[in-house]
């Protein structure tokens, strides 16, 4: 995730003063260290999951460098998986940037899992608007979303729970 | 204001359910109707204050032709005496889009006025950078501010009252 994105991400942890977060792809695991950044102001903690294991051993070594490695818990599996397994409403804000095709088959999930005005983001909204486009019609057409998208980075879409 | 700024003002307001922003310098009122539109998911009201009672007219009307009027207050007045006016700590978000060589001055209210993790979204940090670099020093060496610049429209800088 490029730093303008995960720097707006933080920005909306820090806003909502989240303190439960959740980023599916946590890829080299730059972006949790931004996340880590406002969690520590917040008091707050992210849970961060990536379906490759060499990803994983890269985050969890980038976070200790960074100094972040106590603010998140990155966990190797399944974002289908760890979603399932989450009960309802105890996320503030959750992350997409994953395999772009399975976030369709997230949504039941995702709208259970957040609190009432928790915030979606999904990344590479516009680098990837096709691969995208069939996920965003279903918070933009769910009554409960306001859905809005920021053209920073490769495009970040955002969803509030406002009601 | 650019639309691209009001809206990722507007999903801040939301992430914050925000019911209380000001906003000095409301220009046209455009940027009112986007902060209305998320007001209204808040069940918030916004207090908007321009200098010019010409640009105070203009924006009643696009507000009125918005369906946003009742979300907002619009007042012609000084931006400075409103913040002098406005007690401790009842404002969630406040926005400056206004004379940039007066932000300075407004800084000791700006502290005062915002709840804690209350949001400083200040205009035109890009594209006026040089006339917003002497504010910008001021909430990025308060301890209590987590400052960050997104490039979106003209640059939006935000400060989030983390402690």
């Amino acid at each position: 995730m490029p730093p303008h994105a995960a720097r707006l991400i933080s920005t909306l942890i820090r806003a909502r003063r989240a303190t439960s977060v959740l980023e599916i792809g946590t890829s080299n695991g730059c972006s949790a260290i931004w996340f880590a950044d406002a969690l520590r102001d917040t008091g707050g903690r992210l849970t961060t999951v990536d379906i490759d294991a060499e990803r994983v051993t890269a985050a969890l070594a980038n976070l200790e460098r960074a100094g972040a490695r106590e603010y998140a818990d990155v966990r190797h599996g399944d974002g289908a998986e760890i979603l399932a397994d989450t009960p309802d409403a105890p996320v503030d804000l959750v992350v997409l940037d994953a395999e772009r095709p399975a976030y369709v088959a997230y949504w039941p999930h995702l709208r259970r899992v957040l609190k009432p005005y928790g915030i979606l983001a999904v990344d590479n909204a516009v680098s990837h608007r096709n691969q995208v486009a069939a996920f965003r019609e279903l918070p933009a057409s769910a009554a409960e979303f306001a859905v809005d998208l920021h053209e920073v980075g490769d495009g970040v879409l955002t969803g509030v729970r406002v009601r």
